[in-house]
């Protein structure tokens, strides 16, 4: 049998985290005196309350979570939090039903930024500070998680990130609690170089908190309806550019780089491949926009880099309807949404350095075909890939596939038009935000679909975050066994 | 250096063989007065010249093939054959472009089933038996390449059936040539059969036979505007769907069945997947056709499974717009598409066995998440799959789905819509035939699209056709090396 209680009372703290974090929209609603501060102070007491009560209940003396009880953890925390965290949505005067609130806490917590709301713009501070708020603590979830379980978990080829943090010869802090205090702050520094930035060139302290936290977790839920797009402003694009792109580098690095060992960030070979992949994908898509859809080169790198940036990284801004650049723009951001950033950042989507592995695999495979006794050994980062992570990788990716396709054939049985059943579940596995088409892409909202098809969503956003095998795992009988 | 004279050899024998092939069609036009008759006289005068002339100047010593050879060869053999099989398409009364003829003859011997003819009901006799013939032989030739080139070369897990194949206690015969002669003749057996059944069921002896050699290669091309459709009979669509699923079974195991060991075809396990995928898909369709498009539940499953095997054959025929059946039928069909049928079958796509290797080598992963010190090995038809089959197949799917999102883009690139661009790229790559949406769908050709569109998609089809992997060796610079 498994042990529940050290998992519950894990949970007990995070939901108390949770409630603690609702008291700021509180505060926010209050000082414009809107009464929606009530609901935020409802739900954190709410919330802290069963918070507490499961610490209470379930303390117990056991101090070391084994395999089991860690994947039962994540996925369950996963679930509680945008459970309650969808509460303020609920009770707020936007009164969403309990499904589209728990959609958009899902999509705040997982940083997808798929959302259900229009009328931002006029909405209360409360409202869009909590938003806000749930990317930001999903994004630094997120990286906690890389660095500390799923390496552990061996999930997905993260084991090839486990080997090089606790490799003893490497000066890396060895124990995961403290690496993760220390990017903790580099996390909150970061977001508050972005605000600051965001504030000079022109935004409102508010927005530019606001988006500074979302841009960071490559969240991409925003204060206006028109995103970005909004403040129309060239410099204010570039800083989310800059931001979002180093929200998508490993942080692991920046922590190597602050003690006094800058060139590992540029050394590492993810964050080479992931910038090539980007400069690529803009600069095609920005000659097409200009020898195609009539802008000028310079428009056309700065609609292109943002927006290509914006999908890449998952992040999900938009600064205009890139549904109609045409059916190239709408190929190549379909399969950009798979892409990610590198592993231990706040991106999601299948992520560059399994691309690499796969890459690798395959031409060694091209390799032993013209020398079919020859030895072949794939390289990631100048060391041999182990069977074990190549295997992990490519099941990974396999999976990854399969789930995009049930997820794809399920919302055409609810009834979603191709291109919207298509890019709908991309855009919830690979957690990027808007989809394509005039439903779901950056000019509409998922408002407008069926309660089923926003449930279906959810659980890929989950399936995405947590990496497929953190929840299948939990399909197969053998796990619940003994 | 490579040594090219006996690949050109072989190519001469090739070619002068498909000379050989055309004077059929020559016959079938001059014996109702069509004056093409003279086209394809001809035209196998040309090629037949061209051959001879390969074959004497290229003779030369060498009796073996090395890997590189092979692999030219293989390339060589399946570009130069539809580029001769082109000319009578030219050159008849249609008038096609070299473009479109070239494109009507890769879909053909790739055993596809694309088209970008109309008034295929008025058209004359030598056209209608040429396009059938270009895909029986197609078929034939792709069951040689599996049994006797793909599993030498180690091609995408191929090396799993040469295993199988040379394995000294199975009683299989040892050497290709005399198997692949033995199976010809199962081959021609079964189309005769084919054809004698559409007979009985009410075609003219014409359209039987030219529909039998097209379902054996489950290829598709059909004497009718309307495909199958056309006929409109129960009896005739159920003669198809068994003569399709029986040209998507492992060829090699009916010769094991006629040689005293029939339960070999019963006992196979990638048999039981290919029809439990096809069980469940059509009964997937037909349900929603009853439920939701008010078809009688007889109907239904009449549609469902004809239309349903026929794209995850990778046949292409139809009885109806399928475009109709609402995005539920359309995201089922699209990924549908990739299935394929069963290694050493005339089918295309992903295939079967490869899946099995994919869904065994996931499964491993996730017990060994469960058991990180455990040892665990994947299974295939109850043996262990030697590391190298699974890297393999892992990379193929990998390569698969970065060409199927290549030859997308590049469709979006030249402008065709989302449904198109994804649709004609899957349907390329696997060979199935007609696309989804207005333009290429059942009801629709591939005749309005762009040049460039047409030799992307050829592309895709011999890429596809050729198991990807021996067309992209060539590109290693290591290939011309030395």
């Amino acid at each position: 049998m498994i042990d529940f209680r050290p998992i519950l009372f894990i949970i007990g703290i995070l939901m108390s985290t949770l409630a603690l974090a609702m008291c700021l929209p509180a505060v926010a609603d209050a000082a414009v005196k809107n009464p929606d501060w009530e609901v935020f102070a409802l739900a954190a007491a709410f919330t802290l309350l069963i918070g507490v009560m499961l610490m209470l209940t379930a303390r117990s003396r056991a101090r070391n979570l084994n395999q089991r009880q860690a994947f039962i953890l994540t996925a369950l925390s996963w679930t509680i939090i945008p459970a309650f965290g969808a509460l303020p949505f609920t009770f707020s005067e936007l009164e969403l039903s309990y499904t589209d609130a728990f959609f958009e806490a899902m999509s705040g917590i997982t940083t997808t930024g798929s959302t259900v709301l229009t009328g931002l713009d006029f909405a209360p501070p409360g409202i869009l500070i909590w938003r806000a708020l749930l990317q930001w603590l999903g994004g630094i979830g997120i990286i906690a998680m890389a660095i500390a379980i799923l390496p552990m978990l061996q999930v997905g080829g993260m084991q090839l990130f486990r080997m090089e943090s606790s490799d003893s010869s490497d000066k890396v802090l060895p124990r995961a609690a403290q690496l993760i205090t220390y990017i903790g702050f580099i996390y909150l520094g970061m977001t508050m170089m972005c605000a600051l930035s965001y504030w000079l060139a022109g935004m409102r302290g508010f927005d530019a908190v606001a988006h500074a936290m979302t841009t960071i977790a490559t969240g991409g839920f925003s204060t206006s309806d028109q995103s970005i797009g909004h403040f129309a402003s060239a410099t204010i694009d570039t800083i989310a550019v800059v931001f979002m792109l180093l929200g998508s580098l490993p942080f692991v690095l920046y922590l190597r780089a602050l003690r006094g060992n800058p060139g590992s960030l540029w050394r590492d070979n993810q964050v080479h491949w992931f910038l090539a992949i980007v400069i690529l994908a803009a600069t095609a898509m920005a000659f097409h926009l200009y020898l195609n859809n009539g802008f000028g080169l310079r428009e056309a790198f700065r609609l292109a880099s943002f927006n290509v940036v914006s999908i890449i990284t998952g992040t999900g801004y938009a600064t205009t309807d890139f549904g109609l650049w045409g059916t190239f723009g709408l190929t190549l951001l379909f399969f950009m949404m798979f892409v990610g950033g590198c592993a231990g950042s706040t991106t999601c989507g299948i992520k560059v350095f399994r691309f690499q592995v796969l890459y690798a695999t395959a031409v060694t495979q091209i390799r032993r075909l013209l020398e079919p006794h020859g030895v072949f050994i794939s390289y990631y980062n100048g060391k041999p890939i182990p069977y074990s992570v190549g295997d992990s990788v490519m099941s990974f990716f396999f999976l990854y596939a399969l789930c995009f396709a049930v997820i794809a054939i399920g919302l055409g049985m609810i009834g979603l038009d191709f291109l919207t059943a298509m890019s709908g579940a991309a855009t919830a596995i690979s957690n990027v935000g808007p989809g394509l088409g005039d439903v779901i892409g950056p000019a509409g909202t998922f408002a407008s679909l069926p309660d089923s098809a926003k449930w279906l969503l959810s659980l890929g956003m989950l399936l995405g975050r947590l990496e497929l095998f953190t929840i299948l795992v939990m399909l197969a009988p053998a796990f619940w066994r003994r």
